[in-house]
């Protein structure tokens, strides 16, 4: 039993390993010749993969920087929904971020990224619909867990809540965001997480006390 | 005392004509022609104003898509900062609101605005440099009703909440935003704000009642 997960282990690292290093040479070509002049041929040869290996990994040359969907897995939507307390809108940040790094990113490349995506506004625009329908799917990943908790309200109210919901939580993502460049990105993601957390819980206690006076 | 304040009241209405009919004819001029190839004199033809009179207004040709910092009037930080109670991303929400509508801008022109900005990398970078300023000065005026309230916390703990505030209150303008556009810009924004605020107000009662079983 143990030679076979160990070998699924491996070749999961290899996958990560060489998606990294396609990313990693399609980025630094775009910056240097922009985004129109760099071809799937050059990405290629620069990252030493085949036509046909790099289309399996993303598809398109507008896959390497737009990425895929990033939708959590079935098990990971699972334990969402079936939480019956509160804090939903920590929970859903917990599951956006643990489905960003399901395919362990190489986040040093972030940064990058942005500033090829902000050079080209085909990409921006490809970016902010990705992002759109993520949010959609994220909404509804927020009714199911409602439907569980017998949450009250009409449909048309409940929907409304699941969006401010997913709205909420995407501040926080900005607050992610700043905290991860502020610190240079040397703080591993998941610490960051917790300190957000932290941070909104002690914010809504705060404000949860001044109610009480 | 009545003819000067009417006065008063025609000067400002006329102000805020002269600017809408400035930007909307420079936005039309930049969808047709590209931001690069619009002059301030082009601008100026159209609008029927003098150069004078346009750099008054606006200060640049960037000026006109990127706007000024929006800035909350003194009485407008006053009255946020010298409220004692719960509700501070509510509170701080409308405080931003009413800091956008202070110049009376034209709000059919936003869609529009925001093509001319996505089609030009610089100006979008402008703009992100912008929102970024009034973010942190939202910070400051967050942080100066915390030490109104006497909230409990060190500097560096007050300081992410204050964040935390001001990151959770860009997520609800999302949600704003959006209601506005899918309702076609038709109903009156504050109307808007107070059904998001509505919303939020909801949502928190809903997880309240989860944390009480």
């Amino acid at each position: 039993m143990h030679e076979p997960s160990s070998d699924v282990g491996l070749r999961t690292r290899k996958r990560v390993a060489t998606r990294n290093a396609i990313e990693r040479a399609a980025i630094s070509l775009m910056l240097e010749h922009g985004y129109d002049k760099v071809t799937v041929d050059m990405i290629c040869e620069a990252s030493m993969v085949s036509q046909r290996t790099f289309f399996n990994y993303f598809g398109s040359k507008e896959g390497v920087i737009i990425g895929g969907p990033h939708e959590p897995t079935a098990e990971q939507i699972d334990a969402f929904v079936s939480t019956e307390g509160p804090g939903i809108v920590a929970d859903l940040l917990e599951l956006i971020v643990a489905a960003q790094l399901e395919q362990e990113p190489d986040l040093a490349l972030l940064p990058s990224r942005r500033v090829v995506l902000q050079r080209h506004p085909q990409l921006m625009e490809a970016e902010m619909a990705k992002m759109g329908a993520l949010e959609d799917r994220y909404i509804q990943i927020v009714l199911s867990r409602f439907r569980n908790q017998h949450r009250p309200g009409t449909p048309a109210q409940l929907e409304q809540e699941a969006r401010m919901v997913v709205a909420l939580a995407s501040g926080v993502m900005r607050y992610l965001m700043h905290a991860w460049f502020a610190g240079s990105g040397e703080q591993a993601p998941t610490h960051l997480v917790r300190d957000a957390v932290d941070v909104l819980s002690r914010f809504t206690q705060n404000e949860l006390a001044l109610g009480e006076d």
